[in-house]
């Protein structure tokens, strides 16, 4: 799929059918996130794989949008490091973003969808999945099949987008 | 181009040659930016795009490491919403890295290399954009053909990067 083809007809998949995700296409979608750019080449991220369906139920439970969870294929936590300065915090999410969406665009190349899941308990997390006091999981990314085929289609309608046109400004805001 | 050879084979580009980058070309680049997922779809970004050579020259000047903006064909500035909540931050942080990956994906696939630059100077440039009290620009991005061609072809090492079993674990930390 012509990279231009993902970005434009992707869109996130909440629904998941019983397909498991092939292990070399899972290494695929870790890889992306792993080669993401990040800021002075820093890396300031790790990445939980979770495919046993107990666990999936589990994380479905650690944010207010997160049931997508326990009926995906594969689900992605998101670690980083903890850090107290705010713009610190800034560069770690921003960059953070950068590998997600790598890594959800190397899954739809591959027809598997794909959703973000905010973590709202994060100690709930923290047990779950043991990882370090100086880490911390703002983030879990459901994978897998769309139950509805259709779903893979491009989008028929922006999806309440706003027209390019009133982002773009040329020279200066405004222009 | 195949959307995982894009995100295989991309790497920053800081040196551009004089060509400018056709307009459908950029049309599609700041598409793609717009076209990045964001949390319950608020689309927090504005795009300045900027051609004009005394304007790059001035953009350069923002940061530490913007020298590459001077000779660029196209610089983007994106512009965000101000936000006092640390989360609010790292949220809109992290969907502005989804829209900058894609935007740069969408270039790489075209041919063009692109270069992050971080702004240190706020009041400078937004005395140069002249943009809203309550936005803010934390970052421009270069964009235009590599100034050596061979920057195109697929990178021979990791590039520094550690290696995804490092950073890879299977269902809990360290598992």
């Amino acid at each position: 799929m012509e990279t231009w083809d993902a970005i434009r007809t992707r869109r996130n998949v909440r629904s998941f059918d019983d397909r498991p995700v092939r292990d070399e296409h899972l290494d695929r979608i870790v890889a992306a996130a792993a080669l993401a750019p990040s800021s002075m080449n820093e890396q300031r991220w790790a990445f939980v794989v979770c495919r046993d369906r107990e666990r999936l139920t589990e994380l479905a439970r650690v944010g207010a949008y997160t049931d997508h969870v326990a009926g995906a294929a594969v689900a992605i936590a998101f670690l980083t490091p903890k850090a107290d300065d705010v713009a610190e915090r800034e560069s770690i999410a921003f960059d953070l973003g950068q590998a997600v969406e790598n890594a959800m665009l190397a899954a739809w190349e591959l027809g598997i969808g794909s959703c973000h899941g905010s973590v709202y308990d994060e100690p709930r997390i923290r047990g779950l999945l043991d990882y370090p006091l100086e880490m911390t999981c703002d983030l879990v990314v459901s994978f897998g099949y769309p139950e509805d085929p259709a779903s893979l289609a491009p989008p028929g309608s922006r999806g309440g987008r706003r027209a390019v046109g009133e982002l773009r400004h040329e020279e200066r805001f405004g222009g």
